[in-house]
């Protein structure tokens, strides 16, 4: 089993639409920093990434996310971040929201070590992750 | 094949993060707006819909995207939307968005509409999607 | 002098833009959820204020701030916010940011309690500030 | 008289609180792009500037707003931006919003042409404005 690391988010009222509950791409806006902690926690901080391997960062291939019960405004969430599974070039972080113990959100990112391509720069490219990394990614 | 609806996005400064590229979760504030803006064109704008229905609104229930090519800086996106299926309680919107016609992001949101739980105000609970809004849905 | 309150904002990643400097309305998001901090730990909660006195809530009228010095994804700055002065229908909040003791950016949101205007529900009205409330806010 | 840019924002349900009028800050995210666009009408486009001068953007050293009248969900706000005066280093961008002809929102960014320290990477300086770009500022 990987490391977990935890975060406990506050919701704010800016983070709230009409309807009173958490706009949702905010859930999003935490996952990505839940992962920024997750990283840094296990040694892999994105700045010290970017430095050894020269990348750009680590942006996200893919994400998705259930929505099991609403957050409202002053609501305190418990997220407890994780790296899943690593393969040759992409890594998966899960985020499991909670309130007071209760399940209300679930998150996957797909993750990857972005270079920019070498006559494209329009385009990324994913690195091969180095083994010490995947090795701490997994520890 | 349901109704598409097209919208212009053009990223701004503010969207990009510093690795220079759109931060991801503003895809999803997109997709966000881009479902009011499909639903609005096919006559189930989401005010006309609260008033009907008596619903606090159409939340997400999963959403999923995933990234083909980083959007950058003053890119135009055009963002594709149409409600992919409709089931007895929830739909399916997908998104796919193209800069000069090459494909940069595709998502899915399944939304329901949203009543308060009767007895649990902290809940939500999901309505059956009434036949006349089904069939405007699938048209 | 009226009461202090504290808060350790870390910078994240997506707070940055492509000139990886904090994108600036971002700190007026902070600058809000400063207020409310301010607001709860001077017995006068946003939740209480708005069942109290029925009001919809504390918008703000005004905002002024200066940067003086540019914070980065990974900053962690403090914030020091206090109500500056409170008039008969509005109150100041003067919020200060430091990174390692230093001044990096100084703002000031003039709020009030706003009420929906009784024939015209588009317009907001600002109610007087009740003695008691205003005792508070200049402890 | 500066050259006067218009653009249309129309509130999305995400830019709105709980108290289902504009978070505040987005009038600042909307002022920031509404600068990025008049910039380009009058020919200094931030990226143009950026290659000319050398500078690594046109970052904000004050910035102040009033809200005459609350915006909500669905509200198409025209928001005129011009150049209102132009020092030796600073510039200030006068923006005020409008629906239906009607002041909701008036704003006043000064901004500066900035590069990094060259001791210390960590501050900003402003480059004294070249008299080209203060000429096309004050057309």
């Amino acid at each position: 089993m990987s490391f977990v690391s935890s975060w406990e988010v506050r919701v704010t009222w800016g983070d709230c639409d009409p309807a009173r509950i958490v706009f949702y791409p905010n859930y999003l806006v935490w996952f990505d920093h839940a992962t920024h902690l997750l990283m840094e926690r296990i040694d892999c901080a994105h700045k010290a990434l970017m430095d050894r391997y020269g990348i750009i960062g680590l942006p996200i291939a893919d994400v998705s996310a259930r929505f099991l019960r609403p957050s409202r405004w002053d609501d305190h969430l418990n997220i407890e971040s994780r790296i899943e599974s690593c393969t040759e070039k992409f890594f998966t972080v899960l985020h499991q929201g909670y309130r007071d113990g209760r399940p209300m959100v679930e998150g996957r990112e797909v993750r990857f070590l972005a270079r920019r391509h070498p006559e494209d720069p329009e385009r990324l490219v994913a690195d091969p992750i180095p083994a010490e990394l995947a090795q701490l990614f997994m520890q």
